[in-house]
């Protein structure tokens, strides 16, 4: 059998502060089999290790053990490309630096990988998603946070230290309005552009308008970027207002974006993407008219294909092909 | 004799809109020869590559004859890296798409690759300048306009139509007083931070202020960013508050150009980097300022090596090794 067929699954990580989600995947990014566990009940690495390689046996016994594995990628926080290495992830466990891709490799027995969440869903979509076949393209995830993963001509841009594709903090507002960041600086697009920026904004609006909304039956704490959704859908104008603010501001910075790597895409993903026309039209609109002409008309906008429970670790498996 | 051996030159061209320059250059950059024609003078560009083959030819015969050159390497407006063309540049005397490259293949037999004069002078500092060794870097070019060249993994990024790195282009002002720019929108950094944009500023600031200044004897058409520097270098405060300005924007703009690609070093190069500290200085405060943790204190900020007059030659040659 030639090596091809022999290996024909891949092991996707999805750790996250609270579990840590293990997929089989194969070469169409179908997971195969699934397990879960805590990412939290191990304060050493090594028992976190052990348990994840028990964990994985009956899901490895399905495919007919692990020597079908060609590789394991793993999307953790503060993960460096470059070393394997996690890196002072302050929603971890494990403090300092853990080298968990060698960890890994020597408990399997298989090459495995690491980088950030919004690394692995660019190349989930680059290899199983509506980024397939492009070469040369800009994934940005929209959730608690605005993360980004930057394709030139088809390999993901680590930089020089592993850290590189940071869009979310770029900044977009020198005013002195600016948003404050958790960064420590002021007016990144994330607080303007994530689930929680949006949230934000819609407390701002209700506080300067009397227009009404059925937004303002909520504790303003409990407003969230889903709630707008709903009301932007039951036709209400302040909602509507919202999604405009924030896909005008996301169009304009993707605008900027598109000077680096002229992409054939942008790629979106993640909980506000659910917002669809609401949030896509106005970017759209703010894109093409802040685009320099060079590049306008080209850049496609596209919500991810991948089912969003899968993604983070389809994304993770994408780097076991590698 | 080793492959290595039997060919050690290359020629670059940089193609201006008034010149021609060429040079055969050596592994080290050397230029070994250099010749000069005219870009306007021929009306069909065949003329032009039979003129610059013949005007080549005693620079040529200097080194034993063509056959000791490995390629060439072109720098020129609208320059495409994919299609060797040159496509409907505003500057030059040949309208629609001109297949540059292949007609210096034919004409030379040796292969030859075409880029604008920013990606140039990336390559030229990579290959022979203070980028030597750098796989992750950002050239800004301050003349004219800004260019600029952005190496990831030790490449130039030409992105999904070989238009990619259009840094001077990057909207730094949205507000109501932002800058018109000549790509027809508002806002660009190269309003602000080309030498013509220091010269806009000088204009604004003696116009806002009662501050004594030697600008104030010139013609307003008058000032350049030459004149300011030798006012800074006067103990002039106008002229120190012009660099300021211009060097905060800029060292603000870098710090959010880093988010793609982490560099290991940002290279000036232009007239304008002879203002020396008086520039370099706030760019390297506002740089550090707005830079996000993860990056600060990593890029290096550096001035081009090359000899200004010849850093375009090099550049282009550089394109001729690969």
């Amino acid at each position: 059998m030639a090596e091809e067929f022999e290996k024909p699954y891949v092991i996707g990580l999805d750790m996250g502060g609270t579990n840590s989600v293990f997929g089989v995947v194969d070469q169409r990014g179908t997971i195969k089999a699934q397990t879960v566990i805590s990412s939290k009940a191990y304060p050493d690495v090594n028992d976190y290790v052990n348990a994840a390689v028990e964990a994985l046996q009956p899901a490895l016994d399905l495919i007919g053990g692990i020597e079908f594995v060609k590789g394991m990628g793993i999307g953790a926080p503060n993960a460096n490309f470059y070393t394997g290495n996690i890196e002072d992830a302050p929603n971890l466990a494990w403090k300092g630096v853990i080298p968990i891709a060698s960890l890994f490799e020597e408990a399997l027995g298989v090459p495995a990988r690491v980088t950030n969440d919004a690394n692995a869903a660019a190349l989930g979509e680059m290899t199983y998603g509506v980024a397939r076949g492009m070469k040369n393209f800009i994934m940005i995830t929209l959730g608690t946070g605005v993360g980004s993963g930057i394709v030139v001509d088809g390999n993901v841009v680590y930089g020089s230290d592993g850290f590189a594709g940071e869009l979310g903090h770029a900044i977009v507002d020198r005013s002195v309005e600016a948003r404050v960041c958790g960064c420590g600086r002021n007016g990144c697009l994330e607080t303007y552009c994530s689930a929680t920026g949006v949230a934000r904004t819609a407390r701002l609006m209700l506080e300067s308008t009397d227009e009404p909304s059925m937004l303002r039956n909520l504790k303003p704490e409990d407003i969230t970027s889903f709630e707008v959704f709903k009301a932007a859908e039951a036709g209400e104008k302040v909602a509507k207002d919202i999604f405009d603010f924030t896909g005008r501001i996301l169009g304009q910075a993707c605008a900027n974006f598109a000077l680096f790597n002229a992409p054939e895409a942008f790629v979106f993903f993640g909980g506000l993407t659910k917002a669809g026309h609401w949030l896509m039209d106005p970017i759209a609109k703010a894109y093409e008219e802040n685009s320099l002409m060079t590049y306008r008309g080209k850049a496609r906008l596209l919500v991810s294909s991948l089912n969003g429970s899968e993604a983070a670790v389809l994304g993770a498996s994408a780097l076991g092909w590698e």
